[in-house]
């Protein structure tokens, strides 16, 4: 009944692509439990998370191309498995790693297409490089950024997630950034580009 | 009235990322016009963009981290602006181009970081360079495949977003998988992802 | 720092009770997979889930408000483990079952009120009464029916969806409810409401 | 222009399943005078009117499940009605009972299924019965803690709907559980769940 | 324990202003039964019904401005009743009609404020001028013209609200562009919008 | 491969009003910047404008109506511009002003009803008439208005909103409310409803 694709390389990327669409409507599950009805995307929380690890490279002298390709990949499991939250730990296990997930998803894939996804996962997941540190480092420091934000939209019961993503910073740079984020306001951005318009 | 900030490079990420997080809100408004009452957001749009950027620079033989580099940060200026629909071109026209409000939203970061943003954005805006063109191809090919999910989620008048994004490719494997994409289904990977289960 | 409250036992119902709200934001994931961006909740999917069950145990000579009871608590575990959908489960094992679940959910309830949760968690895991095979048939039948509403709203793609909602009933009365449902509009009632009125 | 079906009955329950379905949109309607732009759903609340309805009888000697029952179906008027705030009772008034409107809405079921419904609608109606009283409470309790919800959520004015509810209540238990839910907090049980967790 | 306010003119406008902004909440309540998840608000709806009012009566030899303005107010009750849909027509009655609602929403405003307002609602409600016939026939086409957009989006069942909005009109000319749309596409403006750039 | 159709009058006037319709889903830019996931629409937003633009010029001794109606069409060109936020000002200019979109919109609208949409826009944009200057002082004041119900709802950093909307105010009335409605309560109409009835 499936018609056989007479561009098989390609049909694979689309279909992964199609699959990867699935992260924009993937919502981040803990926020749920703040009283968040709509919560951030796995896609809206992941592009930050990229972004913020090629900044946090930067300043901590690693490759931020390369620390942001990891934060790029990082949740894209997620389309399959949907993000468990915490509460979860005690009773569901994971039985194969992301780099499982990833190689059945990429299975099909060309094979530069296949290891350019499979070689950032893996090096994401093993945590050894400083590029992959900033990528984790830029995950939880999303994680407290967005609760912030969800503090100054009213939820008031946001701090068990902004302690634990603190708690777990690595690199010098994020736990600055974090610091000065506690410290400052979530619409200081905003305060300063009025104020530098003519 | 305001605090002089402590750490004042890290209250400018910090700033920075708090305004990367209005991407999370900011609606790709062409498809307002289509009927779709809550489209994708500017951030989930640019995660796939710099997801596919890297994996069509992989098949083209560039640099699959640095095109989704470039796909991270192409469309970071709409916090300020957010998305202008092509039917506003009549109308309305940019005074200072994408660097210029990239340059703005930088101004007060650390060295390194607001310069890993500025290179991004200048190369993604002048188009020479094979990842540049990588990540402009993965821009079209997302709305594209956006389209046809739009379709199979029942909105018929798709059909201009999907001629003007195919029209707009430039590299051989974007072409390869739009057209892929147009003969498949917006389902397949799930039906591959069935299939191999025990 | 927590308070000791004053009235352990309504202190710990009301927990409980804040804790089953999560079950209102909690979403059906598969639909996301389908291209929903807001899918109906765990808490709606359940009310039917319950409502059905006393419908089918009604024809099948079970008792309708113990099969809705069971229909009722089917899901009050997804507070903490959220849904996970049918495509998770190559990489995602359940190290404690439901009732490991609804009893760390009681633990502090007051006897009553912890028994008659367990109870009906328990009856409906076991299989073996004819109310927990009502509530499991109606569990299936609401997806069918779910199903059919998407597909009606414009989604294309529900098949999968139906065939194995179908497959899996086990009482007579849910297959006819099931296949009259196929043969049938999910508008039907509308037009009978508008029919017998004045 | 309409087919005669096949299978009369399950038509019927088919049917009247579809209508249910409704429930799933119809909205809380007194939030949106507290500013709530997208409130919970009438079968949300129904479903934890329902298990709280369980949870009080169980602790006030009566039976769970039937109580859980009356819960059930006590706003499934509401797919015809809608939920009228009480600021439309100077203006609006009900010609006929929910009674009314659920034979309307089971005039087409086979009888055990017609009764069942009629039946708990019926008793809940009456406020006769101690499972009666106990779902009404519930009812109640419930429109208590989604307004503790709320004002955790930020909004400022749910004081009235607190007062109103709190002031209904008949049973020993439920207003136990309304003191608790007053001097406690809407996320104690995730801190009891992360205490409890190794 | 409710402050006098020092210009109770004022205050009285102010908290009519922000009842009138319930009606950006109240969603018309139709939709919901034909699968509609989140419908368009009475607001929404009342806008295009003002603007449709001022094409109609223009073209109708009417005054545009003042059959326009009867569309502004004509739903205005409906922050107290919500808009109640066909269905429970059966089951509720209006006890005080719209002009009482509309005499208790401004009672406290001063005289000219309150004038305007209920001059246009009770101008609407008798429906014998001009402008009264085609701000009714607005809100029928208004309907109409939403039907076909929703089908558009892929709902399926809006014929009935098609014909019933169809049947009622008065005027020539809203019938005449009720059949233009029902001949044509909802995105026809944007393909003219098009054709017509540079 | 577009039809002809037959009613070419009609059919423009059909092709805007579901032009119009846009405005249903089009979003105030601003309050994304404030953290406002899902805003109010421009439709929304224009409805109450019209609205306090009718008080507001009762009170002033100018035409309710027609201050209104200049209200009804004020932001209708943001169907193809949408709505530009302030921080998108050093960046983009408006080539052609709003009396040049609707000169585009209404180009194939027969007569009447073209010139009393452009009448009503030219007399908004000149601001000379004193309904002009209503509707511009009921827009600022719908913004002031909203920002207030936002912080009802918990979102924090709404002041900048409030204090640019107060200082552009020119009426005499509209300050008053103003000032009244920063003294009062957006709850406060509700409070007085509950107040008078039985």
């Amino acid at each position: 009944m499936t018609r056989t694709p007479t561009d098989p390389d390609a049909t694979a990327v689309a279909d992964l692509a199609h699959e990867l669409g699935v992260l924009k409507r993937v919502r981040r599950a803990g926020w749920w439990q703040v009283g968040v009805r709509d919560p951030e995307s796995v896609a809206e929380h992941s592009l930050r998370v990229a972004q913020l690890a090629g900044l946090i490279a930067a300043e901590e002298g690693a490759d931020p191309a390369r620390a942001a390709y990891l934060g790029l990949w990082h949740d894209s499991q997620e389309t399959r498995t949907t993000d468990l939250p915490h509460s979860a730990r005690p009773y569901v296990a994971r039985t194969a790693g992301n780099e499982a997930v990833t190689r059945d998803q990429v299975a099909r894939l060309p094979e530069a297409a296949a290891r350019t996804v499979t070689g950032a996962v893996a090096e994401y997941e093993e945590r050894t490089t400083p590029e992959a540190r900033c990528a984790k480092d830029a995950d939880l420091l999303e994680c407290l950024l967005q609760a912030l934000e969800y503090r100054a939209a009213g939820y008031q019961h946001v701090q068990p997630w902004i302690d634990s993503s603190r708690a777990g910073l690595t690199t010098a740079f994020a736990r600055r950034v974090a610091d000065a984020a506690l410290a400052g306001s979530t619409l200081g951005w905003h305060e300063q580009a009025r104020r530098t318009q003519p």
